[in-house]
């Protein structure tokens, strides 16, 4: 059984202001989730080299995979390119294919490929660019650290390019169950249930529809025989109560 | 001038899985802001007690304040509480009060306070509790990490009760200015008004409305006087372009 790990980081002081909902980390996680990969932290920061350095250094050895977004830019703020490659002791060059997605995307567009876009076209050293077709910019990749753009569409389609590349871990099988029943109702239940299947991770959110108390039982496992078993138990408890 | 630093962490398997999108992140970033406390950074992590326990004993030391949503409800999975505890090496007990207040709603409801359910008053030695006016399962504050539910608006109804008495750093004030211009023609400006006002911090966010390529930019400073400063400025480098 093969368990593969990742972590994101949300690059953006946006983010940590309020002014923008980040939308990205529950992209990340239903797309990876889905391909068998384990989201296993998330980290929101500011746009700050010194701790994009430290945060993406102290992961990339943690974890399978590293995904970023944000901070890869025209503007000043944006030293998301320039904090990997010093994070992976490599310099930051101007690179010709790069350019090249670049020169071509605003020819068609009639604009120009001012001096500012083309801080956009540096890359670290060593790093494949991952493609934009949305607005060409493109991301990169160096090892096991993945660097997407921030605006939503753009990430999307940026993961959507090397999502068919990474490596799958063992797909965790999943089964959601809502039971009209209070959380505090079933929590003992749950809790025996949980001990009797500990290959399975078992999960309860509370909700409320048309005025009624409810509970989501979420039940996961790479083991995917044992899901019928405890949805077979959930009916007892459920009959039971 | 002093600056009040925070840090949010955001506990559960349900948002690293994709199932929830947070909605949490937002609401304190915002909050926070309002109020002139920076919220630095934000993790979310999943229901693993030593990743609880070292995450908050990393933070606590780190920030004036650390904030928590989620893991404090009745079921197996909900071991916020207890990490916490164990965090601070004191022991978790049924706290008096926690009981009457959860004594009392299920009262009123004509529902049972059974065993299931006293979990929720389960509560770190020393701490204070942080009222629930939704529900009545109190979250708690011990020294400077204030621990929440995981519910919006549980979390925001016990965010409401604590903001008024927490300490307020200087407010960051700030300027939000739409212009229909591509960030990559405005890099360099920008770049220039940054290194003339070191006093503010200016980022740049691009937009697309009805059609038309846009930049935000976001100037904020604990100096309000400035803005208008750089506001004018900004309205300089406009009708240049």
């Amino acid at each position: 059984m093969s368990i593969c790990r990742a972590a994101f980081i949300v690059i953006g002081d946006e983010i940590l202001s309020g002014r923008t909902q980040d939308a990205n980390i529950n992209y990340i996680a239903t797309e990876l989730t889905e391909i068998g990969i384990r989201l296993t932290e998330c980290r929101v920061i500011p746009d700050v080299e010194e701790i994009i350095i430290n945060t993406i250094n102290e992961m990339r050895g943690h974890y399978d995979y590293v995904f970023t977004s944000g901070g890869i830019g025209p503007t000043h703020d944006d030293i998301t390119s320039i904090s990997v490659a010093k994070a992976f002791d490599v310099e930051l060059k101007l690179n010709d294919d790069a350019v090249a997605r670049l020169d071509h995307y605003y020819k068609e567009k009639g604009r120009e490929l001012i001096e500012s876009r083309l801080k956009m076209a540096m890359i670290p050293e060593g790093a494949e660019l991952i493609g934009n077709s949305v607005s060409a910019a493109p991301g990169f990749y160096l090892e096991n650290v993945y660097v997407m753009a921030g605006i939503p569409r753009i990430m999307q389609a940026m993961f959507a390019l090397i999502k068919p590349e990474l490596k799958h871990g063992d797909k965790l099988h999943s089964l959601e169950i809502p039971l009209f029943v209070s959380e505090g109702a079933i929590a003992h239940d749950l809790s025996e249930l949980q001990n009797k299947y500990s290959a399975a991770s078992i999960g309860s959110y509370p909700f409320v529809k048309d005025g009624k108390y409810g509970t989501s039982i979420v039940v996961r496992s790479t083991d995917a025989r044992i899901l019928p078993e405890i949805e077979k138990d959930l009916k007892t408890i459920k009959e039971k109560l």
